[in-house]
């Protein structure tokens, strides 16, 4: 019998259009993937195991199995606790270095869910249509990705003034929704079962042809993804462990007048519905909680990086390498505490959702998308040259030049060549490969325009009763 | 019947020798005290309060009344809830601007006589001493400050190498120890009736005459406070709302041959004590938590000021504006989400006192100490100009050039010109006056030189397990 | 006969309306403009000494006698070089903290002065009156300020939304026009004999009547100069020796229906010559040399303050101190490098003009706005505790504590505590007084939104030639 | 008649041992060279061209033929802006982005061959060889790289504690003398035809066996160079326009007991020589001024992207991006002023070289360890997702996704697909490949540890002159 992971990887033989290099690849095959094919497998089939079936996943009595957590409606803090430890588990088994492990998009989908009777008044059918896809995908464990942003045209233009600018609806018929245009940037695309598309920005009441969300499978015919460049290190994988298993790969979808089948027609026409889509708290507080206990992985791994390094060439025991390390367990520190904060404040919601704070969520996000990139900064201070005293390949260590690589490059006590130039060689993967700067501008951008989202944190706060504390002091002058 | 706070006021009239612009002058009279004094005198009222009472102090069965819950031991997570709502109403009386109002020290004494038992083993009558002293400050509300720090002579130098550079013990009677040198900076002196005197620094086993824990009442023969200058606005009240009322003072304390009762010395001759002293985590959670919870408290008004100025004149619209404000909010976010944090992960020790997580207080001031200049600057950035466009006093608004304030000094629509001016007053005298620019040194070192501080973040933490998860990448490439 | 200083002095008794804690005020008497009026004096008689006179100044035969550089029309290298030495010298006789000595105002005036003719084409009077006016400012030592900017009402507003916002013109008659409004920030306003009044925004076609230049006599009926508060030290002088003499102070001019004589009505009713007048770069140049000349010595002396104090407590060994006193030389190198390369890369304008290059004195200017806020943020965190580990006034010293203060509070080697005590006097002078935050928001602001400022380096620089080199690499791909 | 460049080529088959990958390659032939190869012969070759060859070179009389202006002493003004020029031209060919062209190398040695007779006192043959090396270097277009800095094996040791951690002499006899050790980072030692290698750290006067200078050929026997992993892209050229052209390769060195003939042998046991000789001022100007001028194209190409990118995607006309895109023009022109002022307040030594001043050369390039990382940052902040909106390679726009690809991924008004698909390209060459990432870690280290050279401004500077300005101002108060 298959394990998940196998038959996750049959499951995207479909028949999808994945561009790579000019050609039509097959994504099961093809060696830019097969890295993280195998490291998705991997953690897919977790559900397999015995031993770690009930931590990644709960037992699902409509499926008579177990399934992840991220599906899991919570109900309870200790539901809470335990989607938390099931993110934590997948982010530590890749380093925190895979974000769409489809666990968000799972999160975003099962927040949606769970508040599904809240969007009745836009459309009768929305709540069926949900809770039957969400069945599904639990079902068959479907990989999932969420794609909202339009392609980068001309960001000075409003909406609507370039007719191709915005993915829209284009006709419509009795088997559903045609659609044209692009979408962007579809992380994780090749791996996806399915895309759930929707519009990022608030769309204006007279514009409801942009005011759509729809369950888009991967395979539908006029649909084309198109990849980036890959990242993959395909032939010194032991010179790049991440770069040779973590590659989520972006894509740009094109719609060429694809067909949308009414039963994946979520809403349509819709403005408002869509932006309360968009908003929805349990939806973003279930999905970002998931972001931030990956974030908070991600970023004892790089200090870890910063440790080890520091450590290997005996700079540690300076104040000033101390500070810098010092900041990097401050990070660590504030967004462990937001996630703790979070769970510990967490409410029920009108439904009896439990759902984590969200301030404290979006505090840990937003300053995310400047932790993680100091973080590098401090990794690239500490190493400063070592990181090209290295040979080309691990395999020079025993070739000719041994002698002197193990005399010459070994490190503080304790740290030998060997262990030392791998050590240097990670961190080269993660601080200057190109897949190491790739996630350096996606913590800078997956949630959005950084300075927007801080701007968010002002426009949606009470300021109120921070006013009122500086008019009282004034008043009692 | 004198209230707590008349009663404190005239604790004051007690010998002490406390020197200002020359003079030796009288606390509880001179004009420079008197808006800290009756600020001072209204919080200790509170416990006198009917309504109040319960939440700034419990009910104390062996002294028949009210005490501040700074003198809690707290034995449950409800215990540390009352104190930090009681630390937080004193911190909201005052706009989180003073510091030192006694809760912190106090709190400081009650994590080092919850844990005094372990003590034994480097005096056998410490723990005496202090449960003697605890419940005698307890009784008299007594108002504490802790001083630590040495004159700031020559850094360079090595300890003793300048003997007077350091506090240090020359002599001993049956009486109790003679001591000279001096401390610093004795914030809040004047206002205090004990001194609690300790080495912020590791003495090394060798030089055990400067490892002393000493209680020193203020009036002391031949102790003298050496004041700065005096923040204190006198005559403008109106025009400085907070120099008016909040200036804690910061003294240099002489000790010119003071003879401190036994009873007094606490520990003395033990360096390895001192430390432990020092680093006694119930002493540094519980007085830390206090500070984290006024330094939010403060955070709160500067955002509220920045908001009030950004409304007021109508910035709070533009994009640039509105991210600045948001960076202070997600620092209020960031502060609170780390208390949440601290309460929730609480522990007890193995004396049974339930503490608040060390790491996320830690994490909380560290922060602080960049947080709050930030918040300054981007007042100044928002306000610009305007902190100049005022009339020199308020209560020229009502004269002869009243007409033209009301026209061209109003602000955004429902802000007339008597709002603005005062809240661009308020804002000055947080941003621009001498106890404003105080306020600023203060948060950056009152918990000493913030570069040591996120050092030891570094070196008290388990790096291991941070670097494991590197080298088992490693290992499994 | 009257120094140059006198004359000045006596020159403000001419009727002008200042308002200071609401009473109409005379500036050559009240004590809160003493200290200041006694420095400027001291500058303004430069020109009576046969020593500095040819320094300072340089001899007009029209005049028959010395009149300052700033009056002069650059003709050569030479005449720049001459300029400059005039700034550095009154700059360095004020710490580079007075900024306003009208020697900025007569620059702007110099720059039109020599450019007048090509206003011939709005105006056929302009260069007439203007070449009379520069006369008479340079016979007479004209103290002159200009003022630009409008209230801060609503920023979100458009001109002429709210008619009081901005100043304008109410009336014309054969005399002159009568404005109404208010202007602000008027720095210097008390001392100044003439006000420069024009617009610093850009005015609309349609709205001609906000676009006029005028030359206001300070003493014109309907004209009030509201201060703020006065920062001027009136007794502790010796404690504060900034406070006490370069006090600029700023006001806000009321116009209640002023009648502006023709001659002193430059231009009226022309937004394109007033956007001219504006972006005049040899005004510009001229003015903002002195600017980033005075900028210079301003930072050399913040610089010095943290370096004394660094060496006063020994902790000038220290790398790290070490790496932050470097970085206050590398500001001052790059604004003394970006001096000389300003008037290095001087060019004659069409009328002869030689102006030092603007493109480096623009880039001095923004880069001064962060570099002198860093100044002080770097002396705080060098001085930390020490700035209030000194007695509250000087006198002390030699007072009753005067063993202890000797004692206690000596620095590190050769330093004494009476050096070391004014030191750090001086040292808060400068970053804690009102006095000195108003600098810091000055540095920040004099010259316009900071963010504004930048925006305009890249909106007026020629960046197809930088994107021409990344073309025409990929065209050579 | 081969080009200079061919000549260059061959000159490389001289039996040198160089390892990628494993394996000792030849690196006239191996295709990871060839690019690099390719653009130095470009340069070299512009000797030849007779439009070219006086702009880059000089005509030496000895020589009968042109050389390469790094070569040239310079005795005036005009040949300072003539070696500038030299180094302008070959920058701005490359970007920018090719740090070790051996001018900087032939700076050096120029510097110390211009100040030659300096060392005279510690070894008489000195000159003699230098100059007679100098002839040689110059005369056979000799491609130099200086290698200073020991392996980074543990920074906490002193030296000599581990005797390989640092390169020492090990043996002498008639010939020469016989070292062992390592060096790195041999910036560019594949393409070099010497070494010029000396000790970076002052080197203790009892420790002589590691104070040496040598000139060290590419093929001495016993010399092995461990080439970093290649960042060459070879396949996909125009989808890496820079890496396919600019990797410079970085090495370490591995002396086996390497014998180095007399006459290369410039100094040996000479701690205080060695000193003078890493701290001669015509060296260091000389060099540097040669990197801060390739600094400044560098900036501008790195600016030019933003620009382009900013453009390309409409988001110019914001005020935000404005900001930061007048940033980078605001350090464009800080690096240009500062060199301005170099060459405008050059003076002449005591042996007539007209140097460029230090001050202003050290302080631009302290200034670009932080500008560059800045400028990626910058790009990366408003390329955002844009860079992964690409296809995998430029040959995909005229595939069957043509349409899309030209429909969707079209930019800003004038801008097709083709140029922005391209743009973002380069861009990402720039911040995201290996390449690029080495060059960040390059600006901010190749000097050395950043906030060692800021002490230095510190540790250097005449700070008495400032901080008399601070007491002169205290004794007049």
């Amino acid at each position: 019998m298959l394990t998940r992971g196998e038959q996750f990887i049959q499951s995207l033989n479909d028949g999808r259009k994945v561009w790579l290099e000019g050609k039509d690849v097959e994504v099961s095959s093809h060696p830019a993937f097969a890295g993280t094919l195998n490291t998705i497998s991997g953690l897919f089939s977790m559900l397999d195991d015995p031993d770690l079936c009930s931590q990644i996943g709960f037992h699902d009595t409509a499926q008579g199995k177990f399934v992840h957590y991220s599906f899991l409606v919570p109900r309870t803090s200790t539901d809470l606790t335990k989607r938390a430890k099931a993110f934590q588990i997948w982010a530590e088994s890749t380093s925190g270095v895979m974000s769409r492990l489809s666990d968000y998009a799972r999160s975003r989908l099962t927040g949606w869910y769970a508040t599904r009777e809240r969007y009745r008044k836009y459309d009768n059918h929305f709540a069926g249509k949900l809770a039957s896809y969400y069945e599904e995908a639990k079902a068959r464990d479907l990989f999932l990705t969420a794609v909202q942003r339009d392609p980068q045209i001309n960001r000075s233009q409003t909406l609507g003034e370039n007719p191709d600018a915005v993915l829209r609806v284009v006709g419509r018929n009795n088997e559903g929704v045609i659609i044209r245009g692009a979408k962007m940037i579809a992380t994780a695309a090749p791996y996806a079962n399915d895309f759930i598309v929707y519009p990022v920005a608030r769309i204006p009441d007279d514009r409801p042809e942009y005011a759509h969300m729809m369950i888009i499978p991967a395979n539908l015919p006029g649909l084309h993804m198109m990849c980036r460049e890959s990242f993959a290190e395909l032939t010194r994988k032991e010179d790049h462990p991440l770069s040779s298993r973590f590659d989520e790969m972006d894509a740009v979808l094109f719609f060429d007048d694809v067909l949308v089948p009414w039963e994946r027609v979520l809403l349509h026409d819709q403005p408002e519905a869509l932006w309360s889509i968009r908003t929805n708290e349990a939806s973003n507080s279930l999905a970002y909680h998931q972001s931030i206990i990956r974030l908070q992985v991600k970023l004892e791994f790089a200090t870890g990086v910063a440790c080890a390094i520091a450590q290997a060439i005996g700079v540690h025991a300076y104040i000033n390498i101390q500070e810098k390390l010092g900041e990097l367990i401050n990070q660590i520190q504030t967004i462990k505490g937001l996630i703790v904060a979070s769970e510990a404040s967490a409410k029920a919601d009108e439904f009896g959702n439990m759902l984590p704070s969200f301030e404290y969520i979006e505090t840990a996000r937003n300053l995310g998308s400047r932790y993680y990139p100091r973080a590098l900064e401090i990794i690239q201070t500490i190493g400063a040259g070592g990181f090209f005293q290295v040979p080309s390949t691990c395999s020079e260590m025993d070739g000719p030049l041994s002698p002197f690589i193990h005399k010459y490059l070994q490190g503080a006590t304790n740290s030998g060549a060997d262990e030392k130039v791998r050590l240097f060689k990670l961190a080269w993967d993660l601080i200057g490969s190109p897949l190491g700067s790739r996630h350096e501008l996606y913590e800078r951008y997956y949630a959005g325009d950084p300075m927007r989202n801080l701007a968010n944190q002002y426009v949606s706060y009470d300021t109120e009763k921070l006013t009122d504390m500086v008019y009282s002091r004034i008043a009692s002058s």
